[in-house]
């Protein structure tokens, strides 16, 4: 089974498009919490088991646990083996090199800490990405078009009546003959959003929402047209009200329900 | 001092513009040494100490310790720590996220292992540069021009009659006011380096030289133009010979004579 086909079948089963991004960051739980990185690791397990028959998958974005150093990186193990394929997950952790060393990357991730996919940053262009794609099985999300302000400065810039963002698109649906490659579109532009799904049908994540305050329905409904908008929500569930448990489900289920509602209202 | 600085008199101190790319991969070692991480860490630190007098600066691919998890991580550490300042450091890991994952990349790069400087992919823009260079003792090199065959699918694209790759190389010299940016510059076609060269005299840092079969008296000539071009050099030294501590020093020794040699020359 390819990745992108898992990702469409367990987004069936599972009534879901939402990504909790497993962001873990001290600095914005209650003094009152544990924060020492066990209590941490335990509040992600907690978080996990409230959520897991919610959401679709797990982004873990890999700066805040390399932050803590090597204890941090084997955090991101331990949360990865808790989750345990319940759901799919995600390295969010942009890496973009080639040849050997984008293979010890692909080992790294699927192989060392078990992701199922991981976030890669297209600069080096396809050679970046070929690594990662041999075995079927693990996804490759390559960023294309971002939702800062500073994207301008390479992904808008026109060559050949295109836009490097558009480019990659196509790059990406040249390379998918393994069908397990999918895009990172942020929450922006509407207009932007529909150029590149136009191009194809790949699956998209999209970070952005919730705290980072981007339009969930417009960016709901144009990736799932004929595909899948992997909907990657972080700050706004892992630290919904004042970190207790239920207000933490009921967030994931909050956001769950009003995707699942956007989709069906375009159908 | 700022980190360019700090770059241009070690170099002088040290006569050396030399970077050895500290990227272990025990498949390329004898079967007669020992290949567990410890005896990685003892070769590596072996290494360190018989060439530390002869280069500038070591270059660690995370991709190589990652590769070992944890576990990998923790090595890396400790061969940061065991370097100690005798050397300048560069996390090879070309980060590229934006805003607070970038500050928590720096924190991990910079206070966590105690790097110097890290490579960092610029497909995002600005945003992904500028938390990396709020310290001016710490070092960012952007990549700008790669020398693999894929460079074309977004390097060489041609916006407003520049190159992707030198509108990266004047975006840097704009966001440079902490004299702590360098750029990534594979040794490619002459012409190419001329045209980055042209433009600003940020330090570069050039891999792709020795095993990769870059040419290096161009580069060396091209990049030390009134700046300074740090060669990377990884395989041909750290698995010269058979890997004897002889071999690995001659190699650098050689490296290091042959690159000022080319230096003298051209002036």
């Amino acid at each position: 089974m390819t990745f992108n086909d898992t990702l469409m079948n367990l987004s069936k089963d599972k009534e879901s498009k939402l990504c909790i991004g497993l962001d873990i960051d001290s600095d914005r739980m209650p003094n009152t919490m544990d924060k020492s990185l066990l209590g941490l690791q335990r509040y992600i397990e907690d978080i996990i088991d409230s959520t897991s028959n919610i959401c679709l998958a797990y982004k873990l974005n890999m700066a805040f646990y390399e932050r803590y150093g090597s204890k941090g990186y084997a955090l991101m193990e331990k949360i990865v083996e808790y989750i345990d394929n319940r759901n799919l997950t995600i390295a969010d952790g942009k890496r973009g090199d080639i040849g050997n060393t984008t293979k010890k990357y692909a080992l790294s991730i699927f192989e060392s800490i078990g992701f199922n996919s991981i976030t890669v940053s297209p600069y080096m262009g396809s050679d970046s990405i070929i690594p990662f794609i041999q075995d079927k099985s693990k996804g490759v999300f390559v960023l294309c078009l971002t939702s800062n302000t500073s994207a301008k400065d390479i992904q808008f810039k026109k060559a050949d009546n295109k836009t490097i963002y558009q480019n990659i698109a196509e790059l990406c649906s040249e390379l998918n003959n393994n069908n397990n490659i999918g895009l990172v579109v942020g929450a922006t532009n509407p207009e932007f959003m529909k150029n590149i799904r136009d191009l194809n049908n790949l699956p998209w994540l999209i970070p952005g929402i919730g705290a980072q305050g981007g339009d969930l329905e417009q960016s709901v409904q144009i990736s799932n047209q004929n595909s899948i908008g992997l909907i990657n929500v972080s700050r706004a569930i892992i630290f919904a009200g004042d970190c207790n448990l239920n207000d933490v489900q009921n967030a994931a289920i909050s956001f769950n329900n009003q995707i699942n509602l956007m989709v069906d209202n375009e159908k």
